[in-house]
């Protein structure tokens, strides 16, 4: 079927991995984006030599299109567009930040440019900034998040009232069954986060892995408004967090309490009491590790299986 | 098609109008009944004579089924449910409460049990206590929800994943589109509220409904856990909650700074500013203020549309 999104990255199924810090380097990325769907590096946990590395890694794993995400409030964005525009990597999601800042210069070395948006106001000025696309991402979504509170199932339908451009549902996806809702819901395409953080190829730690895999639901929260909004796993390092709260910790006090390293720590190092582990909602209907060649095909049989279903609802 | 709530029911379409204080009385539940979904009396707000008056004019009403929903902590559930099973009431929701106390009772007494959950948890519990079936409410819906902030998105999914009773979704619908993507979830019905508040036949006050029709996304928050969590409009009062967390009221502060007959004030007596308007985040999608017949009428063809569209997906 005629996609615009397919159309817009040249892939063959409307799929995205969401560019995650410390999960979605170029192994993921590549395998992701030579099963059909589209891989992005997620550059917010790498230095900018990592971040290089990562590219041209991936380049020589893949022929296909691949992307990079930035998120424009952390420290190293302006180096990372640097690099994008030099390795000339085709396609860029920029989230977390404001898209009038750097669209206009990615667009302008022909890069695809994509905005994350966690309400339409977002949406809106994502649009006047340029982008060829966005993302509308809902309160169940893992890591980074905004403030609004909005769910896919209320955020979606909203956005594509008021906007034509390509739109690609985040929050809450992990198969087959719900991309077809999001795509009923008016999205063209699918980003998955937490799904991919369990997939062979992520580098997430495998106790990380495996914690995910035994979340029940209302296991994680979104948390920590005052600094960044973020999902994560309600673990003894939230306990503290929750205790911060009853304290009345002021801001100062909170970043103190965060600190620096606390994601790598828990995502990447493994430590689950300590670090911070950023996942979505969805993680209660996770139950296995797979390639991502498979949870491509898994999702996309589900999905051309449940499509079929339709008539009989 | 077969459908298990049409059944279970005996109704036309699988649309069931939610239960809802100062909103859905017999006028509006009779019109639902009458135009092939579910109508719900929402007792919450009914004294006893008040809920009979109800229940007997929705019967002069019409000759279909229709049901009341019972909040199980409020302070009348004891007598409200004696009042539905002498007056032989075909169909209760029960909600907010444990429905392990009634459930056996109100089915001895042949009446079909359906039981508002908010996780995993509460479904099982409910089918333990021998519900007919459950409706799964996500963190979007508006007025008393659960703790967890489990969107509809993840909760229905999750819920079907694990249970095979008649599954209702609600949170975030309104129209024929989250009606599909809702069935795609895995619902075999849908239970919405908000649309229904705007409804001609709906006994809230015009400033509230009017107050509705300019919600934009974000402009309702889920709060006061402390006590009952609630979604609601984010006007004067509720400012007044934010500067009492601000200032650390106690539980017992809150529920003096609440009062007594806020919601009423609010949504019945049209107070814009003191009341509490309780509504659902879907609320930034409605438009207009049809009659229940039209907005079933104009769901169904939605729906039957978005079906036939889902081959081109």
């Amino acid at each position: 079927m005629k996609n615009k999104i397919k159309d817009l990255f040249n892939i063959k199924y409307p799929i995205i991995q969401g560019g995650m810090v410390w999960c979605s380097g170029w192994r993921l990325a590549s395998a992701v984006t030579n099963s059909g769907g589209l891989g992005l590096i997620g550059s917010g946990s790498m230095k900018p030599e990592v971040l290089i590395h990562h590219i041209r890694q991936c380049r020589e794993n893949t022929n296909l299109n691949f992307g990079v995400n930035i998120p424009l409030l952390f420290p190293y964005a302006s180096e990372h567009i640097d690099i994008v525009i030099k390795e000339k990597v085709p396609i860029v999601f920029t989230s977390a930040g404001n898209p009038s800042i750097w669209t206009e210069k990615l667009k302008k070395n022909n890069i695809k440019v994509v905005h994350v948006v966690s309400n339409l106001q977002y949406a809106l000025k994502a649009i006047e900034a340029g982008v060829d696309a966005i993302v509308c991402e809902g309160f169940e979504a893992g890591g980074h998040n905004g403030r609004d509170e909005t769910t896919t199932f209320c955020l979606v339908p909203l956005v594509r009232k008021h906007v034509q451009i390509p739109l690609i549902a985040a929050g809450g996806i992990s198969s087959g069954k719900s991309m077809l809702a999001a795509m009923v819901l008016g999205a063209d395409a699918v980003q998955i986060g937490s799904r991919f953080v369990v997939s062979k190829e992520s580098s997430a730690h495998i106790n990380f892995k495996n914690k995910i895999l035994s979340l029940k639901d209302g296991d994680t929260v979104l948390t920590l408004k005052e600094l960044t909004p973020v999902r994560m796993i309600k673990n003894d390092f939230f306990s503290k967090v929750q205790k911060a709260y009853e304290d009345k910790y002021s801001v100062h006090q909170l970043k103190l309490l965060l600190g620096k390293g606390r994601a790598k720590k828990g995502m990447f190092n493994g430590n689950l009491i300590e670090g911070e582990l950023e996942i979505g909602q969805v993680a209660s209907l996770l139950d296995s590790i797979d390639s991502a060649a498979e949870i491509i095909n898994k999702i996309i049989s589900e999905f051309n299986f449940e499509k079929s279903r339709v008539d009989n609802i």
